[in-house]
C-alpha cells in the first residue's frame, strides 16, 4: 500500500484537513484497522468510533480489542451499542440495514460532538467493484454505475458533516498485506457477517465468473465507476441548466414546466428534469424507474398545449 | 411483435422517410428477414443487398434463397460475394472483422448506388446486451456502455448515409417468433457462425449466470444502455462548449489549451477536452484508454504557467 498517494487522496478526493479532527469508524475488521493505523502515521487528528452491533457473541471482545488498539495508538476512542435485531424486528428493516442506520447514527452523532470534519469510513477498492455491479445486476442509471464517491453528503445523518473513504482505491488484498506487515490484528470476518447473501455470491461467484473473460476486470470495472463519476458531474450542472431553463413552478402537489424549453432537449436532458420534478415532489429520495421516466417522456410528447406531470 | 412500435422507432428513432429508398443487408438468418419483411409490410420503400462471405458450403445456396425470398416480396435485389478468409490472411485482420469490412463496403456502396437514405440492419435487443456486456467486460467508458445507437454516422463507410437499426428493442426469442407466424425460412445459425469465441460464451453462458442474479437482466441492461446513451449526448454537448472555452489552437502535432480555463473544469470535462484533443491529433479514431487519459490530467495539475500535450 502506497502511504503517499493515499495522502494524496484524503487530502485532494477526500478534501480532508490535517488541522481537524476526522471521526473513523472502527469495526475491527482489516479495513477499518488499516484505515486508522494509516491516517494516524499520516498525522491525521482521528478519533476511533466503534459501534456494537450485538449480532455476534464475541462483539463485546472486539469492541474491546478496537480500544487497546486505539490506546495503542494515542488517540481518542468512543463506543456505543445498539440493539440491531430487535430494531430490525420492530421497524421492519433488514439485519443489514437495521444495523447501518443504528452504526450510521452513532458515528454522525459523534462526529458531531466532537467537531469532525467528517466521518471516515473504511470501504475498499473491491467492496467498490461489487456496489457498481450489484446496481448493475438491478439495472442502475448514471448514478448508480458510479458507484461510492471518496467524498459524499449524506442529508439523511448530517447536514453539514461529510462521509469520506479514503481506501476506496485500494484492494482488499493490499489492505491485508498491510495488517501483516504492521502487525495489526483485525477481528476475524468482522464484515463479511455483515454481508447479504447476494453480495456474497456476487463476491465468491460472480466476480471470479467475470475474471475468466478478462483476468483485469476488478480494475476495469473500478476505473469504469472512476469515469462515469466524472460523467455524472458534468451531466448533473447540464439538469441544473435545463431545469431553470423550464422556468419550473411549483405549487402544492404539481409541478410546471415550460414545453417549448423542454421540447428542444435532448432526451437526456429530459430525463434529467423529468427525475428533479419527481424529486421536487417528493420529501424522501426516490429512485424512479426507467419505465416511470420513459411515460412522462412519452406523455410530453402529446401534442398539447400545456402539460401538467403527475406521478 | 408490436409492427406499430416498429413503425414509431424506423420513424423517429431512425429517423427514416417512407418516401425514400432504404437498403436492408439480409444475410438470411431470422433478424434480416423479419427487419426486410416487416419493414416491407410499413410500406417503406426497401432494396435488398446480400454479401456472401464465401465461409461456408452452403452460402451460395443462402445468397438464392435470400434472392428468392425478396422477389416473392416484389422488391429489388443486389448481391456480391467477397474472398473473406484470403482479405483477412493478406491485411492480417481476423475472419470477423475482414466479413465486417468487406459486407459494410458493398451495403455502403449499394446504398450510394441506389439513392438509399440508410443502410438497415438486423441488430437486436440481445445483440445489444451482449455488445454492452463485451464494452463492460473490457472496461469501457460512457460511449461504450451507451451500445449502438439507433442511428449512426460512420464516417469511415460514407460521409452522408447513415445506418439504422430498426430492430434494437426486439428480443431474439420475439423474432424467431415473428418468423414462425410469418412461415419465414430463415437460413441457420448464420449470424452464429459469424459470432467471435467469446461473444458465444457470453450469450451461452455469461448471460444465464446473470439471469439467476436477475431474471430480468437483460431488460434491466438495455435500459441502461438506452439511458446512458441519452447522458453521452449531453456530456459530448458539455465537451463541445468545454473545448471552445479553452481556445484550442492546433499545430503540426500539437494541440494548446488554455490551462486557466481547463483547471476549472470538472474530472469529467477536463477528460473530455483531453481525449478531444487526442482525437484531433490522430487521423484515426483512438479509443484513448483510462490510464492515458489519467496521466494527463495529472500533468496538467502540475504547476506550470503553460502546458503540451503530447501523446
Amino acid at each position: 500500500m502506497n502511504l503517499e498517494k493515499l495522502r494524496q487522496i484524503a487530502l485532494q478526493d477526500c478534501q480532508l484537513s490535517p488541522a481537524l479532527p476526522v471521526l473513523v469508524g472502527v469495526s475491527g475488521g482489516p479495513d477499518s484497522l488499516c484505515l486508522l493505523d494509516s491516517l494516524v502515521r499520516l498525522d491525521f487528528k482521528v478519533v476511533a468510533a466503534h459501534f456494537d452491533h450485538q449480532l455476534r457473541e464475541t462483539s463485546a471482545q472486539d469492541a474491546h480489542s478496537v480500544q487497546v488498539f486505539a490506546s495503542s495508538l494515542g488517540i481518542p476512542f468512543v463506543a456505543a451499542s445498539g440493539d440491531v435485531a430487535g430494531t430490525a424486528r420492530a421497524a421492519r428493516l433488514s439485519i443489514e440495514t437495521a444495523a447501518r442506520q443504528l452504526r450510521y447514527r452513532f458515528l454522525f452523532a459523534q462526529a458531531y460532538q466532537h467537531g469532525a470534519q467528517a466521518v471516515a469510513v473504511g470501504h475498499n477498492a473491491d467492496d467498490q467493484v461489487e456496489t457498481v455491479l450489484m446496481h448493475l445486476l438491478r439495472g442502475a442509471g448514471l448514478a448508480g454505475l458510479s458507484g461510492m464517491p471518496y467524498r459524499a453528503h449524506l442529508p439523511i445523518w448530517s447536514q453539514t458533516i461529510p462521509l469520506v473513504r479514503p481506501l476506496l482505491h485500494i484492494w482488499r488484498e493490499e489492505i491485508l498485506d498491510y495488517c501483516q506487515e504492521r502487525g495489526l490484528r483485525p477481528v476475524m470476518d468482522a464484515s463479511n457477517q455483515d454481508l447479504a447473501f447476494s453480495r456474497n455470491r456476487l463476491r465468491h461467484e460472480l466476480i471470479p465468473f467475470l475474471e475468466t473473460y478478462n483476468p483485469r476486470v476488478r480494475t476495469a470495472l473500478w476505473r469504469m465507476s472512476q469515469s462515469l463519476a466524472g460523467d455524472e458531474t458534468v451531466v448533473q450542472q447540464a439538469v441544473q441548466t435545463a431545469w431553470e431553463a423550464c422556468q419550473p413552478e411549483v405549487q402544492n402537489s404539481t409541478v410546471q414546466l415550460r414545453l417549448a424549453a423542454f421540447r428542444t432537449m435532448p432526451a437526456g436532458l429530459q430525463r434529467g428534469v423529468l427525475r428533479r420534478a419527481v424529486e421536487v415532489l417528493q420529501s424522501t429520495p426516490l429512485d424512479l424507474d426507467y419505465a416511470a421516466v420513459q411515460r412522462g417522456l412519452e406523455f410530453l410528447q402529446s401534442p398539447t398545449q400545456t402539460a401538467r406531470l403527475i406521478w
